[in-house]
């Protein structure tokens, strides 16, 4: 699914910007916390986000990106370098579908921990019991340098 | 449309992601350099962006940006800060709708100046002889910390 590159620039960024849209093809795009889950060879890596990481006024179920998705389930995520000197410029985009995993469900565990080893910051966050995004990737592209981000 | 706020927020970021949907509503999202265009009190500013700013292996016109805004208008685009300190993050969030503006519409030569004025870089492109996307904002929401960028 990933190239190492791609594998090493995504799992290194901070930050990811995640793509829905609506039942009518409206879009709507967020900056999001992330973390790869490993999984055993003879499957394909998932991408995990919190739902409700940072502090949102209203419940996580009500927020658009959910709406979007339990209406539709593709999404689209970038993880990017912007630097002055164009020519160090990168970017890896993932394509694919999306859904809501509830604590008590299958997967949720295993996106908890690569959060909390992906962000000291959510160690007193309540992740066991709050649902993540769950992301499958179905295809990715990338272009220009991918160094691991520092 | 923007508040004081927003607007410095915006006009400081260096860079933003663009979400835009096929006409099947599937997602695609995309860094962008891009400018505020400003215009008279009596009007709402827009927001504009080179469609081939960067290096690209396909046609302008080709690109997946512009085949989605021609089949669905609506995008989506946020300008964020993150930082490690999560009390400081922000961002603003801009629905609207896109067209793209060829080099002998009305509106091109402002948003070149515009991109010209924002980036150096952009200095020794041929803006001028080359499509635009044109954003008109439609809503604008945001959330956290919008110091202006350095």
């Amino acid at each position: 699914m990933f190239s190492d590159e791609e594998y090493q620039f995504l799992t290194s960024a901070r930050i990811a910007r995640l793509a829905t849209a609506d039942g009518e093809g409206r879009p709507h795009v967020v900056p999001i916390c992330f973390a790869v889950v490993d999984v055993p060879a003879s499957e394909s890596p998932w991408i995990t986000t919190p739902i409700d990481e940072k502090p949102q006024q209203v419940e996580p179920t009500d927020l658009q990106r959910v709406r979007n998705i339990r209406e539709n389930p593709y999404v689209a995520l970038v993880v990017d370098r912007y630097v002055e000197d164009w020519d160090r410029l990168g970017w890896v985009h993932v394509r694919g579908r999306a859904r809501v995993l509830d604590p008590t469900t299958e997967g949720h565990n295993s996106g908890v921990s690569a959060l909390r080893g992906a962000y000291t910051q959510y160690a007193d966050h309540d992740l066991d019991g709050r649902p993540l995004l769950r992301i499958d990737p179905g295809s990715v592209r990338s272009w220009g340098h991918l160094d691991p981000f520092e």
